[in-house]
């Protein structure tokens, strides 16, 4: 356990690689959060769209399927917070992500009654203090590049975590925009000690992605530019280009008003698109980085892929180091002169 | 001339770091490209709005001061490029930037007769495309984080240069959200060959900015979002939050048309804010990285510092060559366990 990736977010969590599965709605179900685990990165649960007894089952089905450290993601905003806190607590899970809403609310009994380690995820440094002083052990820095619920403050990947990392000493998972091993040296570059991905591990043998959605993500797009923000007026969100997310673009463009858009986003979008696979009238969220998901492997595939990819794009520029810095190749140019 | 970050950008140019100074519009005239140009990096001469008088003059300015290359940046879609190329092509200038527009048009002209290197700025892959089948000698890649117009493709650096090396192997100058030494060298594990920057080149001391502009430049707040892009629908671009910036993304909000914004935009406001320092009616182009231009300094300053802390993070990051790859530490833990 100390090759070249291993960083304090592997000590955090007890994982081998600094590799987080994002806690996505609808498809962050036990077998890809095991499978995610069993391949050396941490698993998570996403419960925002699990009724109180899915969260449960999808707990129990974790025992068998990995003994590996997984982790809880848990939306503040959802109408049934307080039972999957409950949940939580009374579990005794030991690795939380809070996402969405104030960190604060449930902070302190989350960390006090279950005893976990605590991260929440946040799209700007803003909320980023208000965690810190909410207590979190960590933070997950999710750029304007991600999937799903963004932030209207729009800050990228390239700046969040130079940012953050101004106030804040302790662990930083980047997520937003990085689906490969060049992504993940630069966020390391950037200041993370590991990343989080969701696009990435939508596509992927173990998941329960409906297979259109599937398909989608890893369908290559000449335009390059495969996602749309929509809804930028009120809550943006970030998903493949399909037909009713285009259509609420250009209702943005034509000047409905936020109502009349949301009206047409509605509810469970998210679910026709990915759990159904209706094309027409689902949602299909997606980070920036579909792009680069090819695709469909296993998570361990997905893994081994990364950070091969990452070790190699390390000893690229290792190599740099043989060369003399700036300083000395200056002086050296000054007396060879002389 | 055998450094740390010594890359073929610096061959392609001749200079001694792979940091180029953005062509902006009124602030990139002959004293602060030339300053660039003598601290290492490539000065660049922004002409979109200079006239062709002005144009010639400053290319008379640079001779006096400076004897190191330095680049001229030409908007496509000036209404004087006719004669703008013409001044480029009679003084032979060898380092040309093209910006906005189609590069076809001026690319065969620029490079046969004028002799010259030839870079175009561009948002998106797709562009790509069309530069490298125009002849171009090398790309500016400029992420959705940059200054002034940026694309409605909305791609940003953490993506670009990544997507752009999955089909271009030449010189590849990252841009957008860049304004730090770890910035650089993240861009640069992204598969870039040098950076270039506008935001930072603002607030220096040979620049001609108005103070105000250099001081709103230099502020920091503690909304870590100092920038906003307005006019999403016709045009985006990307300037400090202003009154008038505020106005404009209000209307957007509020259901305008995009000919009202338009109308409320109108034509030189990025002068009342750069030259006048004119607070109220003035638009101040910025990128996302301006929350990383903390005091006002020199070009060599600037490039030092820079290139001080790009060594720095690569010194940290090499660090990690010295423990096992992931393959060879799971096969020394599976031996320790036998």
């Amino acid at each position: 356990m100390n090759h070249r990736f291993h960083t304090r977010v592997c000590d955090l969590f007890g994982i081998r690689y600094p590799i987080v599965q994002g806690g996505m709605a609808w498809v962050s179900l036990a077998p890809l959060a095991a499978a995610v685990s069993n391949a050396g990165g941490l698993g998570v649960l996403g419960t925002s769209t699990m009724t109180p007894a899915e969260v449960r089952q999808n707990l129990d089905m974790m025992k068998d399927l990995t003994d590996k450290p997984f982790g809880v993601n848990i939306s503040l905003i959802s109408p049934t917070v307080e039972e999957t806190v409950q949940i939580v607590i009374e579990r005794k899970c030991p690795i939380v992500f809070t996402a969405a809403g104030n960190p604060k609310t449930y902070a302190k009994r989350l960390k006090q009654e279950a005893g976990c380690t605590l991260l929440h995820v946040t799209p700007s440094p803003r909320l980023a203090q208000k965690c810190l002083e909410a207590g979190v052990d960590g933070l997950v820095l999710e750029g304007w590049e991600a999937a799903g619920h963004i932030s209207a403050d729009e800050i990228t990947s390239m700046a969040l975590t130079p940012l953050v990392r101004e106030f804040y000493d302790g662990p930083i998972i980047a997520a937003g925009g990085i689906s490969t091993g060049r992504q993940m040296l630069a966020a390391m570059v950037l200041g993370a000690d590991g990343i989080q991905m969701g696009t990435r591990f939508v596509a992927v043998k173990e998941g329960n992605s409906h297979p259109l959605y599937m398909e989608l993500m890893t369908r290559q797009d000449p335009s390059y530019a495969k996602t749309a923000v929509y809804c930028k007026r009120y809550h943006p969100g970030r998903a493949l280009k399909s037909p009713i997310v285009n259509r609420m673009v250009e209702m943005e463009m034509e000047g409905y008003s936020p109502q009349e858009i949301q009206a047409l986003r509605g509810l469970r979008r998210a679910k026709f698109g990915c759990i159904d696979g209706d094309l027409n009238e689902g949602v299909f969220p997606a980070g920036m980085s579909s792009h680069f998901v090819k695709r469909v492997m296993t998570c361990q595939e997905v893994i081994d892929e990364i950070i091969g990819e990452a070790e190699r794009e390390l000893a690229r520029v290792s190599a740099w180091m043989s060369r003399p810095t700036a300083a000395r190749d200056a002086a050296e140019n000054a007396q060879a002169a002389e």
